[in-house]
Order: C-alpha cells, then sequence, then structure tokens
C-alpha cells in the first residue's frame, strides 16, 4: 500500500476509535457540530464530483488532496447523534432515533466508501476515480432520502 | 517518531498543499465552509481543553484522538477567507482583508502548534499535553482578539 493510504486508513481508525457518546454540553452543540462536519465533508467531495462530472479539469492531486479530507471527516457527523438531539435547529429525520442500527450501518457504509474513494484518488486514474465517487455518492443520497427532510 | 506522528504530519502536508484560493461557487458557501471548519476544529480542542482544565479526568488516548483531528482540522479554514467573502453572516473582521499577510501567518502558527499538540497529546503525559494545549490556546486567542467580532 502507498504511504498515504495507510495515512488514511490509520487516521480512519483513529476516527473509528472515538467513542459514540462524545462530549457535547447541549444538544444544540452536537446539532451544530454534526451539521458542520457534513458541510466541511460535503464540499470536498462535491470538488471530486466536480471533476468527475467534467464541470472542472481533472487533476490527480487536487482529486487526492479532497478525498483524504473526506476519508477523515467520514467519521466524524454520526458521534452528533446522540439521544436527545432529534429537536431543534436540524433537518434530520425522527426515523434516525428508531432505526439507529440502520442509520449506524448506513454512516459505516459510506466511512467505508470514503476510504475507497481516498485510494481510487491515489491511483491517479480518472476513471477509477469516477467508480468509487459513484459508490460512495450513492451511499450520501441512500442516507439523505430516509433520513433527512427536504 | 512514532506511526501516528508520521500520519498527522503527512496529513498536515497533504493539507497545507491544498490551494489556498478553493474553489467556492458563493461568498457565502466560502463563509459557512469557514465556519463549520472552525466549529469542528474547536469542539475538539475543546475536549483537549476540559481535560487539561480538570473539569474531566486525563485519558491520554482520548487526547490523542481528539489532538489529531485538531491537527487535520487545522489547514482548513483558512482557504475560506478569499476575496469577497468579508460580508455576510460573519464575525470576521475588515482587518482581516487589510492585514492579510499577518492574518495567514497568524494560521499558519496555530497549525504548527496544532501538530505540535497532536505530538504532545501522543506523548501520553498529561504536563506535556497541557503546556502545549497552552501554547496552541494562545494562537485561537490572538486571531480572535485581533480578527474577529464579539
Amino acid at each position: 500500500m502507498s504511504k498515504t493510504l495507510v495515512t488514511i486508513l490509520t487516521a480512519a481508525g483513529l476516527l473509528a476509535a472515538l467513542p459514540a457518546a462524545a462530549q457535547f454540553q447541549k444538544p444544540e452543540d452536537a446539532i451544530k457540530y454534526r451539521k458542520a462536519a457534513f458541510t466541511v465533508l460535503g464540499t470536498h467531495f462535491s470538488r471530486i464530483g466536480a471533476m468527475v462530472n467534467n464541470r472542472v479539469p481533472f487533476d490527480a492531486k487536487v482529486a487526492a488532496d479532497n478525498a483524504a479530507i473526506v476519508a477523515t471527516m467520514a467519521s466524524l457527523p454520526f458521534a452528533g447523534f446522540g439521544p436527545g438531539t432529534d429537536k431543534g435547529d436540524t433537518r434530520a429525520k425522527a426515523e434516525i432515533w428508531t432505526e439507529m442500527d440502520k442509520f449506524r450501518a448506513g454512516g459505516t457504509k459510506m466511512q467505508e466508501e470514503s476510504v475507497k474513494l481516498a485510494a481510487a484518488a491515489k491511483s491517479g486514474n480518472a476513471d477509477t476515480l469516477k467508480a468509487a465517487f459513484g459508490e460512495a455518492a450513492k451511499t450520501c443520497k441512500a442516507c439523505h432520502d430516509d433520513y433527512r427532510k427536504d
């Protein structure tokens, strides 16, 4: 494996090891945190999307840098969905908390596809990147369809 | 160096290599992004603060995990301070754009202290962590005092 891939996997392992019940003082802090983490995640994911959809020229280094950030960010938001964080300034549907195992499984799948995306980006091959981006994007859409209000 | 420190430094290098003029579609996207990155950064930095200030018990692993996230996040927000992002839903002072070199130097110093904090956290020594946390916190305060509205 490349040094960067080892880096990504190590970082993903570090993050996955964080306790799910992270210490937020108030529910609104958890909501603000998870939205912020998704904002950063989505920003960098979209930059890869712009390349694979030919809106900007393919640049292997930019793709790899953004994908590394995506892989790091992917593990963060889920700590912000603890008990009591279903009400407030959020588009999260109540089903998240009644189907928490399914929701968490979706999050894990997204994290896995993000690590694969980072590996694909490192390959420097635009087609490989596009395929991995598509698989990762499916995991975003699946949870947004089921668990996010329009 | 430990494997984790190598990981952190590699990640920091990756992130620092991102072009400063990142592609935001609209100024408000850049403002939302930088605020989000600071929210995630501050959340994890505060968890270390709670330990060094004895509000929660010292846990070397939790400190190291949070510090690794801090080091990764520290490089992100500054891409969001491009031209035209001085107006909008932001507490950023106008001086950022008239003193951009000084502002960026403060950001670089913060990133450097964040990498040192991550290394200190890996030592597992509470006093070492506390000292590094103090130095890093000074870099937060310096920019907040000069460049953030109350």
